[in-house]
C-alpha cells in the first residue's frame, strides 16, 4: 500500500483475503448480481467492486444493532453511490436486519423493502436516501456534524452517550458532483474527524474510463480541504481496508480512504468495464462468474457460514446493551439532561411549546410591527429558540441578510460548538448537510439563502421532502422586492415552483404574525420539510379578524371581508397589503370585496373541502395577486392573476412594483374586469 | 512573490505601482464607490480590491475593440464575482465603450445599461450575465472550450482566425460553489490553456473572515485539477499581476493566478472588512477615502489622464483591423470555410435547413416507428447533424442513456477535438459550460441528463433563459416511465416546474415526428433556450391528421377529433397514446371526444388567441393527462387532471403507470365525470 505523503496515516501492508473473507465478499457479489438478474434491472458493478470493503467495515468496525436500527448511538453508514443498493441490502440481510430473502428476491418491485436505490424509512438500516450523486456524502457530513455538536452538548465526563462514527461509501460520480466539493470542504474546515469516507476508485463511470473526463488527483484535492487522506489502499484486501479504517479512527481530521478497486470484480468479461455498472450480467456471464468465483450455490441460496460471518446481532446487541447501561448511569446522574436527550432524539416538542407560541403570537398581534418578514422571522426564531435548544441555524454566507442567527446563538467553528453554521457560499451543500443533520436526530436544522438561489439546492429540498425530514429552508428576498441586485437575484418562478414539489410545505407570510405562525407550524411538522419565504422589504402589519391565527395555521383565511362582496382577492406575502389597498380603493368605488390571505397553499389544500369553500367563497369571481409567475393560481379557479411572467429588472423595489403593475389601481381594475 | 512549487510558472517579483497605474486603479475605486453611493446600493469592496488587477489586465493584455464588442476574435472577459459590476462598468467606460457617464450615474436604475449585476445584451462589452456565484467561471470554461474547438475546426496554417483568450475574475464565493469545482475540474482534464482565471484572494466573504468556513488550500486544489497555478501574487502590484498573466500565456494548462488583495482597499475604515463588500461607504467614509487616495476630483469627474491611460479604442481598432486583414486573406484562400465561419458566428441556419427538416419529418411520418422518444431524439440529431456542423452535444455521464451522440460525432478529449462532450457527472457544470459555449458563438451546445437531475442544473437553465442563449437541454427518462430506479430518479414536478421559468421553451413530444419537430424548433429559436424531454420507454407512433406538423410547430394541435365531441382530452408525451386509448374506449361507450397533443405549452401559449381557442374547443369540458404534478394544467380551464401529486415508486414502468392510474379506463372515467 502506498501512503500519501501529506497529512495521512500509515497503515499495514496489503494482504490477500482469508478464505473466510473471500467467502463473505463473494456472497455479496453473487447475491447482488442474482438480485439484479431477477429484477432485470440494477447495478451489479459497484457491489461486486466494493464487496471486500463492505466486509472490512461491516465485520470489523461498524457498530450497529440489527435488532434496533433506531439505536441513538449507532454508527451511521451511507452508500452515497446509491446505485450500489444491492451491496447495502446484502449486508443488511446477512447481518441480521429485518430484511428477509423474500425482500431481496423482490428487489426493485412495487412495495418491496428493496427499492432501486436505498430509501430511508423503507428499509431498516438505511440511514438516508441516495441515488442523486454527491448528496450521500453531504448527508454524511451533516451526520458527523450533528454527532459532534450533540456530543458536545450532552456528554459528561466518563459518560459519552453520543460517540459514534459516520461511514460513507462513495464513487467517482459523487466526487465529480459539485455538492461533494461544498460539503467536504466544510467538513475539512470543521475537522469532523469521526467522518470516514471510503472511495471506490475504479476508474470507471457510466460513459467508460474516467480518464477522458475526470483526471483529478483526488488525494491532493482532499488534502487541500484539510482531510486526512489514506491513499493507494488495495480495495480488494479486507485487511488493508480494515487497517486503513483503524488508522482513520485516530485522526483529528475527516478521513478519505482511497481504495483501488475493479468494478464488477469476479465477472470474467465485465470486470473493469462500464458495462458492469448498470445492467444485469445475463445468464451466460453469471454462469461464468459463478465458476470464476467457485460459487456452487443456486441463486438466493446462501451458505450458513456467510450468515455466521456477517451476523451482527450478538455483537450489536451487546454494544447497545453497554450503551443502555451507560445511558442508565447518565440518567441517574443527569435526569434532566437525559430526559431532554430523549425528547430531542424523539423529535418531541417541549412541554411549554404551545404556550410559548401562543404568547409570542399574542405579542406580535399586540406590537403590530411593520418590519420586513425576514426580520419577523428572526424575531420568531429568537422567541422559539428559548424553548428549542435543538435549533441549529445557518446561512450560505448571507447571515446578515437572511437573519437566521439570534441573540444567544454562537457560530459553529472548528473545535467550538454553537447553534449557527456559517455554511459559506454553498447552498446545495448546506441543504444536503441540513438533511444529514435532520436524519441524524437531535437537532432541527434550518439554513438560508436568497429565494432565487433555492435553485442551487433544489434537489436537496426535494430529497428532504422524499425522506420526510424536518429541514427548514429559509429563503429571504423573495421577489422583485429585492430591488437593485436585479433579475439574477429576483425570484419570479420560485415560489410556485417550490409549491410543485410533493410533500413540501411552502410558506410566504404577509406580516409578523403570519411569519411566527409559519415558523411554529414548520417546527410542529416533524415529518415534513418546510420552506419559509420572507421579504427583504418592510411589510405592513395586518389587522386581523377574530380567529385569524387558526386561519393562518390552516394556510389560508378570510383576512378582510365586506358585506355583499362581489369578488375575492387572493394574495400572499408582500401582496396581501396591496390587496387590502385595492380593496379599499374598490370600496371607495362602490365595489365591496373580500381579501383572502393564503400564506401556505399546500397547508390550505390539505384542509377539509368545506373550510376551503368557505374561505374562497362560492359563485364569486376570484383574482389572485402575487409577485411571481401566474400559472400556479388557476387551480383556484381564478378569473385573473396579477403577477409577473418575465424576469425582473435592476431598480429600487418601489420602482419595480409600480413598473410591473403591483399597484392598488391595477389590482382594482383587474378585479372590476373579472366581475364584469 | 512566492511561487507554488508544483506545475507553476515563475513570474517577476512584486513591484510598487507607478504613479500612472495608481491613478488608473484609484479612478476605478472612486468611480465605483461614487456610483454605489449614488445608487445607495451595490458593492464597493470588490472593485476597490481588484482595481489594480483590472488595470493590469485591461491596459496590458486584454485584446478587444470598444468600437465593436461583437468582434469574433476578441478576448473574452468575465467578472464571475458579478457583484463587482462597477469594476467592469468603470473599465468599459474608461476604455471607450458606448457606456457614457450618464449610464454610470444611473447605476442600478430602471432601464439603465448599468444593472446591479453585469448583464449580457444590456451592457456593451459584457460577455455573460453574472451574479449567481460560480457560474461565471463555468461560462468561461465553456468559452475557452468553444475557442479551442472552433480554432481546431477553422484555422489554417498561418491563418489563425480563431485565437483568443478568456479571462475570468473570481472570488472566494465562486470557489466555494460546487459549480466551480465541476467546471474547473473539466477544464483541467481538457487542458484549456487559453483560460486565465484571476482569483481575488481577500479572505473575506459576506459573513466575515472566511477562515471560519473556507480554509481550502486553493493552489493545491487547482493543481489537483491539473491547472497551472501561480500563487502568492501581490494583487495590488500591477506589474506583478501583469507578469503573472504573461506567464500564464505560455502554459499548456488553464491558469489560476492567486492574487492577494485587500477588499475595499483605499477605504481607511472599511478596507479588509466584510462591511466593505456590499454596502455604500457613506458620505463620511467617502470623504476619508478620497483623502487617503489623494483624490481631489468631484464624483463622476474623471481626469483626462485616466481616459488616456485606459483608452483601448486605437489599440483595439488596430487589433481588429489586423484580424480583418487576416480574415480577408482567409476568405480569399478558403471562401467556403469563411462563409461557413460567418454563418456560424451569426447563428444563421444553413441554406438547406428547411428542406432537411421537411424531408426528415416526412421520413418520420413514413416510417411510423414505435421507439422511445430519446431514441427518436437521437435519430433527429443524426438527421440534422448532417447540415449542422455547429452541433456540440454532450451528456453528464449518461451518453448511452440520453443518446445525445451520433454516428459521426467524436468524443472531445484532451488535445483531440470532437463534437460530443463527456461532461462527467456534472449537471450544473455542464449546463453553465453550455451557456458559455453558446455565448462564445460558433456552436450550438446541447447536453443531457435524466429529467430529475435538471434540479442540479436549474439555475444555469434559468440563466440561459435570462441571457436568451440557445442552449438546448436534453432531459430523458422524463417520468415514472423510468421505472425501477425509483423515486429519486423519477420526475414528478419537473416538467411543470421547468415550464415556470420565463423565456424557456419546454417540449415533451409524443412520438418520432413530434420529437423531430421539437428539435427543429429548438434549433430555429436562436435567441431562446429549449428543454427537450424524452421518454425512456417506447411510445407508439401517432397517426396524424393533415397539417399536424404545423400544429406541432405551434406547440399544440388537434390530434384526433370526433364529430360531436363531448369533451377534450389534453395530453403530452407518453400520455398522448394513453389519451388516444381512452378516446377509443369512450367512443365504444358512445362518448365522442377530441384529443389534443400539446408538446410545448410555452410555444402553444404564444399562438394567436383564435388558434388556441380552435384547438382547445370552446364550451367543452377539458381533462388533462400527464404523468406529473397536476397544478400546472388548471390554466387551460380543465375540469380534471389525471396526474401524480406524490413521489413515484421503484418498480417496472408498466406496473407504475397502472398503479398511478394511467390507464384508459381511469382516463375515460375521469372524462365522463367531467362531462356529467
Amino acid at each position: 500500500m502506498t501512503v500519501n505523503a501529506t497529512s495521512s496515516t500509515a497503515v499495514s501492508a496489503s494482504t490477500p483475503n482469508s478464505p473466510g473473507d473471500t467467502l463473505l465478499a463473494n456472497a455479496i457479489r453473487v447475491l447482488s448480481f442474482d438480485a439484479v438478474e431477477a429484477a432485470k434491472s440494477g447495478h451489479p458493478g459497484m457491489p461486486m467492486g466494493m464487496a471486500d470493503i463492505g466486509v472490512a467495515l461491516w465485520t470489523r468496525h461498524y457498530r450497529h444493532n440489527p435488532a434496533n436500527p433506531a439505536w441513538a448511538n449507532r454508527d451511521r453508514f451511507i452508500v452515497s453511490n446509491g446505485h450500489g443498493s444491492m451491496l447495502h441490502y446484502s449486508l443488511l440481510h446477512f447481518a441480521g436486519y429485518d430484511l428477509p430473502m423474500e425482500e431481496i428476491r423482490n428487489f426493485r418491485k412495487l412495495h418491496s423493502r428493496t427499492a432501486g436505490h436505498p430509501e430511508v424509512g423503507i428499509t431498516p438500516g438505511v440511514e438516508t436516501t441516495t441515488g442523486p450523486l454527491g448528496q450521500g456524502i453531504a448527508n454524511g457530513v451533516g451526520m458527523a456534524l450533528a454527532e459532534w455538536l450533540l456530543a458536545s452538548e450532552f456528554n459528561k465526563p466518563g459518560l459519552p452517550i453520543v460517540d459514534h462514527r459516520t461511514y460513507v461509501f462513495l464513487g467517482d460520480g459523487c466526487l465529480m458532483e459539485g455538492v461533494s466539493h461544498e460539503a467536504c470542504s466544510l467538513a475539512g474546515t470543521l475537522r469532523l474527524n469521526k467522518l470516514v469516507a471510503l472511495y471506490d476508485d475504479n476508474n470507471i463511470s457510466i460513459d467508460g474510463k474516467v480518464e477522458g473526463w475526470f483526471t483529478e488527483d483526488i488525494p491532493k484535492r482532499f488534502e487541500s480541504y484539510g482531510w486526512n487522506v489514506i491513499g493507494g489502499v488495495d480495495g480488494h484486501s479486507v485487511e488493508a481496508v480494515s487497517a486503513a479504517i483503524e488508522a482513520a479512527k485516530t485522526s483529528d481530521r475527516p478521513t478519505l480512504i482511497c481504495c483501488k478497486t475493479v468494478i464488477g470484480k469476479g465477472s470474467p468479461n465485465r470486470a473493469g468495464t462500464a458495462k458492469a455498472h448498470g445492467e444485469a450480467l445475463g445468464a451466460e456471464e453469471i454462469k461464468l462468474t459463478r465458476e470464476a468465483l467457485g460459487w456452487a450455490h443456486a441463486p438466493f441460496e446462501i451458505p450458513a457460514e456467510v450468515y455466521a460471518g456477517f451476523d451482527a446481532r450478538a455483537r450489536g446487541g451487546a454494544q447497545e446493551a453497554d450503551w443502555n447501561a451507560l445511558f442508565a448511569q447518565y440518567e441517574a446522574q443527569f435526569p434532566t439532561e437525559a430526559a431532554e436527550f430523549k425528547r430531542r432524539i424523539a423529535k418531541g416538542l417541549p412541554a411549554n411549546w404551545s404556550e410559548t407560541v401562543a404568547a409570542y403570537l399574542a405579542a406580535c398581534e399586540d406590537k403590530k410591527e411593520t418590519i420586513a418578514t425576514r426580520k419577523a422571522s428572526q424575531n420568531a426564531i429568537e422567541a422559539y429558540a428559548k424553548v428549542l435548544p435543538e435549533f441549529l441555524g445557518g446561512s450560505a454566507d448571507l447571515t446578515g441578510s437572511n437573519l437566521t442567527n439570534w441573540s444567544t446563538s454562537k457560530p459553529v467553528r472548528v473545535g467550538q460548538p454553537g447553534q449557527h453554521i456559517n455554511y459559506g457560499v454553498r447552498e446545495f451543500g448546506m441543504s444536503a448537510v441540513m438533511n444529514g443533520i435532520a436524519l441524524h436526530g437531535g437537532y432541527l436544522p434550518f439554513g438560508a439563502t436568497f429565494l432565487t438561489f433555492s435553485d442551487y439546492s433544489r434537489n436537496a429540498i426535494r430529497m428532504a421532502a422524499l425522506m420526510k425530514q424536518r429541514s427548514i429552508f429559509v429563503f429571504t428576498h423573495d421577489s422583485i422586492g429585492l430591488g437593485e441586485d436585479g433579475p439574477t437575484h429576483q425570484s419570479i418562478e420560485h415560489v410556485s415552483s417550490l409549491r410543485l414539489i410533493p410533500g413540501l410545505d411552502v410558506w410566504r407570510p404577509a406580516d409578523t404574525t403570519e411569519s411566527a405562525v409559519a415558523w411554529a407550524v414548520a417546527v410542529e411538522q416533524v415529518n415534513r420539510p418546510s420552506t419559509l419565504l420572507f421579504s427583504r422589504q418592510n411589510l405592513p402589519f395586518l389587522s386581523k379578524p377574530a380567529g385569524a391565527i387558526e386561519g393562518i395555521r390552516r394556510g389560508g383565511y378570510v383576512l378582510s371581508d365586506a358585506p355583499g362582496a362581489k369578488a375575492v382577492i387572493l394574495a400572499t406575502g408582500s401582496e396581501v397589503g396591496l390587496a387590502l389597498d385595492a380593496q379599499k380603493l374598490l370600496a371607495e368605488q362602490g365595489v365591496p370585496t373580500r381579501v383572502v390571505s393564503i400564506p401556505s397553499t399546500s397547508v390550505f389544500d390539505r384542509q377539509p373541502a368545506d373550510y376551503k369553500a368557505a374561505v374562497l367563497g362560492s359563485g364569486l369571481p376570484r383574482v389572485a395577486v402575487e409577485a411571481g409567475v401566474t400559472d400556479f393560481w388557476w387551480k383556484y379557479r381564478v378569473e385573473a392573476v396579477v403577477g409577473i411572467d418575465t424576469f425582473g429588472e435592476s431598480a429600487p423595489a418601489g420602482v419595480l412594483f409600480k413598473h410591473f403593475g403591483f399597484t392598488p389601481e391595477n389590482v382594482a381594475n383587474t378585479v372590476k374586469a373579472a366581475i364584469a
